[in-house]
């Protein structure tokens, strides 16, 4: 049986894989009075007096909506939010699993970008804390910065999630191999909601200090280069900070005489010839799910020092489960009204740290959960700055 | 320490009365493998195919949201959302005890109508139902109304709970004074949600055939009669369906030889003598919370039959926890696309038919949970017809 058709299985045994728990028992009159009525009244009141208190006598400061419009579901694109559903509870099993965070699953009837913004502000009272998930892009930009000031984090996981994830995996594939990680030159491929954030993060554009040499972004057109036909505002905005040689072409032609590929793209762009056309021990990563960009047997014999996918199969995973968990536990902990480019930094910075790296382990495997605390420690000492 | 010092207590120790429990251990490479990515693309795209299929492969089909915009809290009235989340935790925990049904809180940021209803749609495809919960008049009727034809039941608790709970009530205790319930002359004080619901229920206006024989409605100015000026929308449609002989005046010009008080407003408004100038052995449910509209001991003073409340520390408690989890139960079991005034009106019916009524007991206890499944039961049959 394939893992396909096991997952069905689990999936139509369960009807659901998550559920709610009691954590008071109802079985008599006096328990309904001080959980319910009359009792619930005096929390009410107090609240009523001082809003803040709700984060005391509720489930607020440890609850986190899963929100998607299922615009860009995994690898599978614009199925809609039903379809969505499952992976949405996924996520939320997952805040609990690693973070002991409450995680509900919301998806939404519409894709429109006004109507997102104002239906997640109108919900949010709810929330300690807002994981947005699977928007497309360019829409999930403008949507993530409209919702920055509504006093509780909201972190669109594709974006800032992969971004912490791959930086961390690049700090520590360049340490593993003794390259200096600020002479690195990089190509990334696809252009969408993570392709964006972790340009901008390895270009230490809003936080860090220690930028690669340069990364040049390819979408499926090609190269993104300044002056470009049709280019939509977010990449035109990219155009302006990156391929410092202002490179045309496809992405073989950009992959050529640099160190590091980062596919967030699609399976099977890239073969074994056009990794010899890097530069020497060049660094693969090959996140496209299921299928990598360049499978890693491949990629190693076209000369690849290190090959990094986002598949359990095979070693090196970048997978974002070794990022949001920790983030937002941290932030609910401080009760951070955002999540800053510092705090994530020093997510990606702590996640490196917190193993020794080798070429065959770059980062820490998921359910080796030391490193969510210590994710969670970095992002509460970063928010206090 | 009274029970609203030992509330209190209680929501600080636990910071939350529920929590999300995951249904999957996520202790391997193999479980992510299954629960989350890649396993999870399978069910995913079986539903993209297939939308149905989102009630096979998720919890959708057992999970009702809670929703309020804090407007009409207990007896506490408009102290907004935040003040409101202790009630709709509760609310939820109870969903679970009792019917085993995933709730989940949502509290609003809006109580503009529109708004509402917008919203309510937008994050509808999450659930299997929405119960609607602590939303004024007559802005609750609206509101209920534009969202009875997005697919899953809509059900707003202080309507059509209080009306099952309360028509049960006096059906039975009809039966256990062995009064003829069609020649019963009724006041029902307070003309909010629930007042204007127990009002059409009781004459039977969208399902049933036994309607008492007259309902006067009075509201905080008095009896609600035709010609009166100022009148809403909703009073001034009520005026024309009740009050035969127009009677105008106070509450207590109301309750002049008439058979039945249902008090759902504010505690203090009768006293004993009062009571007296009703018809012989009345009947008063006295629902006001936490204090009613007469206490027990001076309505029997006063000559009263049977006496019911809110409240758990007397006999003849009339809470709506005896009929929100058996509705929603049925509905979800069969995938009703609404709540028919039909299935409400069976809900009630198999309510009172779940004991043999007598003075002190008009009605099950809550955790005599058999009634339950009957409630479920009479639900599913009404749908289907």
């Amino acid at each position: 049986m394939t893992v396909y058709e096991e997952a069905l299985d689990l999936h139509k045994k369960l009807r659901g894989k998550l559920e709610i728990k009691s954590r008071v028992k109802i079985t008599s009159k006096k328990d309904l009075s001080l959980a319910y009525t009359p009792g619930v009244a005096e929390p009410c009141k107090k609240i009523a007096e001082n809003k803040e208190l709700v984060y005391e006598y509720t489930n607020k400061w440890n609850t986190v909506a899963v929100i998607s419009d299922g615009s860009a579901v995994l690898g599978l694109g614009n199925i809609g939010p039903l379809a969505g559903l499952p992976v949405m509870e996924g996520k939320s099993i997952l805040f609990k699993e690693f973070a002991n965070i409450d995680s509900i699953p919301i998806i939404l009837a519409t894709q429109d970008e006004n109507e997102i913004i104002k239906t997640v502000k109108n919900i949010a009272p709810s929330f300690g804390g807002i994981n947005l998930e699977d928007i497309s892009a360019p829409r999930c930009f403008h949507i993530e910065e409209a919702l920055q000031d509504i006093g509780i984090p909201v972190f669109h996981d594709d974006q800032h999630g992969t971004e912490i994830v791959v930086f961390a995996a690049l700090l520590n594939a360049a340490k593993a191999l003794k390259k200096d990680f600020r002479k690195l030159k990089v190509v990334i491929s696809g252009a969408g909601a993570a392709g964006v954030a972790v340009t901008k993060a390895l270009l230490c554009v809003d936080a860090g200090d220690s930028p690669v040499e340069d990364v040049i972004l390819c979408d499926s057109k090609g190269i993104i280069y300044r002056g470009r036909e049709n280019l939509d505002e977010s990449k035109e905005k990219i155009s302006k900070i990156t391929n410092k040689e202002n490179r045309k072409g496809s992405l073989i032609d950009a992959l050529k005489d640099v160190d590091v590929f980062i596919g967030l793209s699609k399976g099977g762009l890239l073969n074994k010839d056009i990794v010899k056309s890097m530069n020497k021990d060049p660094i693969i990563f090959a996140m496209a799910n299921p299928t990598p960009e360049i499978l890693p047997e491949e990629a190693y014999a076209g000369g690849a020092a290190i090959v990094g996918t986002g598949r359990s199969d095979y070693p090196n995973q970048i997978n974002n489960v070794l990022a949001f968990p920790g983030v937002f536990r941290g932030a609910l902990d401080v009760r951070a009204g955002k999540i800053t480019p510092e705090m994530r930094f020093a997510a990606a910075l702590a996640l490196a740290n917190s193993i020794e790296p080798t070429k065959d382990k770059i980062l820490p495997e998921p359910f080796e959960k030391d490193y969510v605390e210590k994710v969670a420690d970095a992002v509460k000492q970063a928010y206090k700055k």
